[in-house]
C-alpha cells in the first residue's frame, strides 16, 4: 500500500496542541494509508502519542519550541522565528519529497507569507486562500480568495481564475471548470475598476472557461465552479452567508421553542450540519507547489480530522502541482 | 389635517405602469394624509384612476410620454429626454415647494444622476443609495452604498457616514447611531487600502459614534446603526444574504415536503416575512434635499404602498433635509 506522508503543526490553534494532536490520532486510525510528520513540542507530542496510543510507525514528530501567534507580524516571524513550529513544518514540506501536505491551524498571514518563501518555487506569485464550499445545487465552487490578498489587482484576479481552475480539474475531475468574476451585476458593464478590466482579461484568456460576472446572490448558486474575487470581497460573502444562516438558525430555534415542534427541532439538526461552514475544512492555499490548509484557529478534532483527509485526497490527485508538466 | 404630496414616476418598472398606480391608490386610499403627483402618460392614469375611483381631490397629474429605460445610458439621458416622466417628476420634486418626495421603480442609474442635478443643492456631493434592513436584534440598520457608488474614495465612506448618521437620528430618533466600518475583520488593521484610510478618517470625526470596523457575519446583527461600505461591497452584502436566505427557505420547503410536515411549512411563511429583502421598501437616495425612494424595478403593487408610506414618514420627520440648518 502506498502512503502519503502529512506535516501538521501542532501549534499555534486557538484550543491548544492536544487538540490538534487528538485530531491527528483519529485521522490515523481511520485512514491506513496516512502517515503523519506532527510538529511542535516533543516531548507533549510523545506523551500524547503514548497516552492515544497512536500508530508509531506511522508516525515522526519534528521537535519546535517556539510559536508563531496571531500578534507576530507574519511576514517578520517567518524569517525570524526560525524554531517555530511554522517554520520548521513549511521547511520540511519544502526540501522532503516524502511529505505530500501541511496542515496548519495558526496565524493565517504568517502561513501565507511563509507559504510564499517556502513553497511558491521559482515564480514566487502570490498564492491565494481558497474556500471549496458546498452550492445549492448540490456542487462544490472554488471560491478565491478568501481573505489573504486583500488589495488585488485585475492581473491576480486572472492568476486565481488559472490556479482555481486547475485545482478543480485535477481535485474532482472537472474538465472545464466555469469561472465566474463576482460583481455587483451579471452585466459585464458592472464592476468596480478592477473587475471591469479582470473581465476583460479572462474573456481574453481562451484556455478558461470563464462564464461572466456573477451576482451575490448567485454567489453559492452552482452557476460556477470557480468564483473570483480579491480577498476584501470573498471574506464578505464567506461571512455573510455565514452570518445569515446562523441568524435564520437562532430564529428557527427561538420559534421551535415557542412552538414547542419537535419536527421542527429535527430541521435545525439538519441545517446545523449543512450550513456550519466551520466544519468545511478550512482554506486551502493555492498556486504554490504541495497542498496546503489553513484551518480554523478555533477548529476541534473533528475538523483537523476532515482537513486531514482532505489533505490525503489532494496529494493523491495531485491537485495543487503537476511536476510532470512543471506548472500549477 | 396636514397633507404632504409625494410625486410618482409611474413609469420604468418591469410590471408596467399599471402596477404602480393600482399601488399608488392603496396606498390613498390607507392615508387621509397623503396625497400624489402621478407622473406619467395623462390618459392612462386618469383611465386607471376612474377605473379604481381615486379621490380626485387628493390627485393631481402631470403628462409625460417619454420614459428612461434600463437601457439608457442614465447621466446622458437625464439631459436629453426632458420629456420623460423621471425628469419630469425630478424638476416638479425640485421646484415645488409643495412636494415632499418622489417615488420611482425605473432605472437606477438615471434616479441617481438626476438626483444629483435636480436635487443635490449647492453642495453637488455624490448621493448614496442606502438600504434600511431589520436586524437580528429587532433593530434597524442603515445599510450605505447598496451600489450607486461602486468605487468610492476614503473620503466618500465619511461622507456616507454622515449622511447615514443624520437620516437615522432624524427618521428614528436615535440620539447617537452607532458607526460602524465593513471591511474584512474587527481589527483596526485590517481592511483594504481605502478603508483602512477610512477608518482614520472616521476615528477622527469627533461629531460621529464611530464604533470601529465591523465583519460581514455582523453585518447585520445589529451592532451597528449606519453601516458603511463602497457600493461593491454593500452590493454583496445585500445580494449575499438574500441569496443565502432564499437557499435556505428553498432548503427547508423541500425537507417539509419530503418529511410532510404541516408545522415546518408555517414556519416557512414565517421566514418568508422575516427574510424577503424585495419587500423592504426599496433603496433610499440620501444625501439630497428631499426623500427619494428607489423601488424595485420588479416590485408590486404592496411595494409601492409601502414605500409610499416610508416617503410619507420621511416627510412628516423631515428625515433627509433640514431647511433651518440648511444642512444634509
Amino acid at each position: 500500500m502506498q502512503r502519503y506522508k502529512i506535516a501538521i503543526d501542532t501549534k499555534g490553534s486557538d484550543k491548544g496542541a492536544r487538540t490538534i494532536i487528538k485530531g491527528a490520532s483519529i485521522a490515523l486510525s481511520q485512514n491506513e494509508d496516512l502517515e503523519l510528520l506532527l510538529v511542535g513540542d516533543k516531548d507533549e507530542i510523545e506523551n500524547e502519542a503514548r497516552e492515544l496510543n497512536m500508530p508509531l510507525d506511522r508516525l515522526e514528530i519534528l521537535d519546535a519550541k517556539d510559536v508563531i501567534t496571531n500578534y507576530d507580524s507574519p511576514s517578520f516571524a517567518i524569517f525570524e522565528k526560525q524554531d517555530s513550529s511554522l517554520v520548521k513544518a513549511l521547511e520540511a514540506t519544502s526540501v522532503r519529497d516524502d511529505i505530500k501536505g501541511l496542515l496548519c491551524a495558526g496565524s493565517t498571514g504568517a502561513l501565507m507569507a511563509g507559504s510564499m518563501r517556502y513553497l511558491s518555487g521559482k515564480n514566487r506569485v502570490r498564492p491565494s486562500l481558497a474556500a471549496v464550499l458546498p452550492s445549492e445545487n448540490g456542487e462544490l465552487t472554488c471560491l478565491l480568495d478568501t481573505g489573504a490578498t486583500i488589495d488585488c489587482g485585475a492581473s491576480t484576479l486572472l492568476h486565481f481564475a488559472k490556479i482555481g481552475t486547475a485545482f478543480m480539474k485535477r481535485m474532482y475531475g472537472i474538465e472545464s471548470p466555469r469561472v465566474g468574476l463576482l460583481s455587483n451585476g451579471a452585466e459585464r458593464t458592472k464592476g468596480n475598476k478592477i473587475v471591469k478590466e479582470a473581465h476583460e482579461l479572462l474573456e481574453a484568456e481562451k484556455e478558461l472557461n470563464f462564464i461572466g460576472n456573477v451576482e451575490g446572490s448567485n454567489a453559492l448558486s452552482g452557476i460556477c465552479d470557480v468564483l473570483v474575487c480579491d480577498g476584501f470581497a470573498g471574506n464578505q460573502v464567506l461571512k455573510v452567508t455565514e452570518g445569515t444562516a446562523t441568524r435564520i438558525i437562532k430564529d428557527i430555534v427561538r420559534y421551535a421553542k415557542r412552538t414547542g415542534s419537535k419536527e421542527i427541532m429535527e430541521l435545525v439538526g439538519h441545517l446545523m450540519s449543512v450550513y456550519d461552514i466551520s466544519s468545511l475544512g478550512g482554506g486551502i492555499v493555492l498556486g504554490i507547489e504541495k497542498p496546503v490548509i489553513k484551518a480554523h484557529g478555533c477548529c476541534d478534532e473533528k475538523a483537523i480530522v476532515n482537513t486531514t483527509k482532505m489533505l490525503l485526497n489532494m496529494a493523491k490527485n495531485i491537485a495543487v502541482y503537476d511536476k510532470r508538466n512543471n506548472k500549477i
